[in-house]
């Protein structure tokens, strides 16, 4: 805004000199095409920090849907009450969680094209906004994902007696332990999407 | 972007004109005074709208809030598994859910002035800038609050047979109800917060 302001300060007085100026003008003149391209090299940088972030929060989503997908313990025992197999599809919240931890890295792995777009443009907004407006709806996704199994670990862990719902991990011990390392990796790749918002936000402001 | 390099175009074309043509220049520093406000007047459209979301956004936390911290429903008979009564802090999630929903209705309410500044001066990118940070960690946080209450809502409502977790609705319609309602309003203001992100995005842009 300042910048826009001073220029057009300039405009104004500059009929006002004698021609003999130009070459003060020419200075200004290139003062004001050289501040971009030095913009140009931040938002370069914060666009290659946005794709390193990105391949984190890929590894991160995929660990948490690949450990819970794979998790599935038999015990070498069976009681009245619990049954003799534990898998993340018994159950619903479980299943949601693997879904949406898959769906979060699919984005991922499509959003790196843009982000590298991003780099190699630095001065197209469209493609921050849109990277924007996905991260945030994808921080909401995570975050329910990585939080309803999250509550669900927590009653595995210690149960409910107001309730009457039983904690389980006595039995499925390496079950209960896989799901809370999942629930972990799901809440780092959600911590990353909300890093990821506040830096396009940041990019967005100083163009 | 553009506006600025037309402006620095004219700065370097005047001298080669005659001082005739002043009133040229005069009616082109005036274009170039009126664009940013008529890009002023969208700006404060845009954030009159943010504020009125805001008081829709802090409605819903605390219906969210009340509805939840008011529950408490006691039954006429007891069996052997059920108590008597059953109250939202008997479930450490929904405990979670009241304090995560107080926290956005007071964020809510201390976020209004700054809205109020953004409407009175529209220019002035450090609150959007702010807003936005604060908003995309409070989408965060409203939806873990209601994804966890979501997944014990769903626990009591379907019990799980795998788990023996019994569902505990048909002792408990009432409470079931209640914080069922108060999920919705929850997920309710966590999709106004995703919105409000959005909208300070696009205002940060056309900045």
């Amino acid at each position: 805004m300042d910048s826009t302001k001073s220029t057009e300060e300039t405009a104004i007085n500059i009929p006002r000199e004698s021609s003999s100026t130009k070459h003060k003008i020419a200075v200004a003149a290139v003062k004001a095409v050289a501040t971009p391209h030095k913009r140009g090299g931040m938002k370069r940088g914060v666009a290659i920090f946005d794709f390193i972030l990105r391949i984190c929060a890929l590894a991160a989503a995929l660990a948490a849907t690949a450990t819970m997908g794979t998790t599935d313990q038999t015990l070498p025992f069976f009681t009245q009450f619990f049954q003799f197999q534990a898998s993340y599809d018994d159950l619903p919240t479980f299943t949601f969680f693997v879904i949406a931890n898959a769906i979060a890295s699919g984005y991922l792995v499509l959003s790196l094209p843009f982000s590298i777009v991003a780099i190699v443009r630095p001065h197209v907004t469209g493609v921050k906004l849109l990277l924007l407006i996905l991260d945030t709806v994808l921080v909401a996704f995570t975050t329910a994902a990585a939080a309803s199994a999250a509550a669900i670990v927590y009653l595995a862990h210690n149960g409910n007696s107001n309730t009457n719902w039983f904690a389980i991990c006595q039995q499925f011990n390496d079950f209960c332990q896989r799901t809370s390392g999942a629930v972990v990796a799901s809440f780092i790749a959600a911590a990353i999407f909300i890093f990821l918002v506040v830096l396009s936000a940041v990019a967005l402001r100083r163009h």
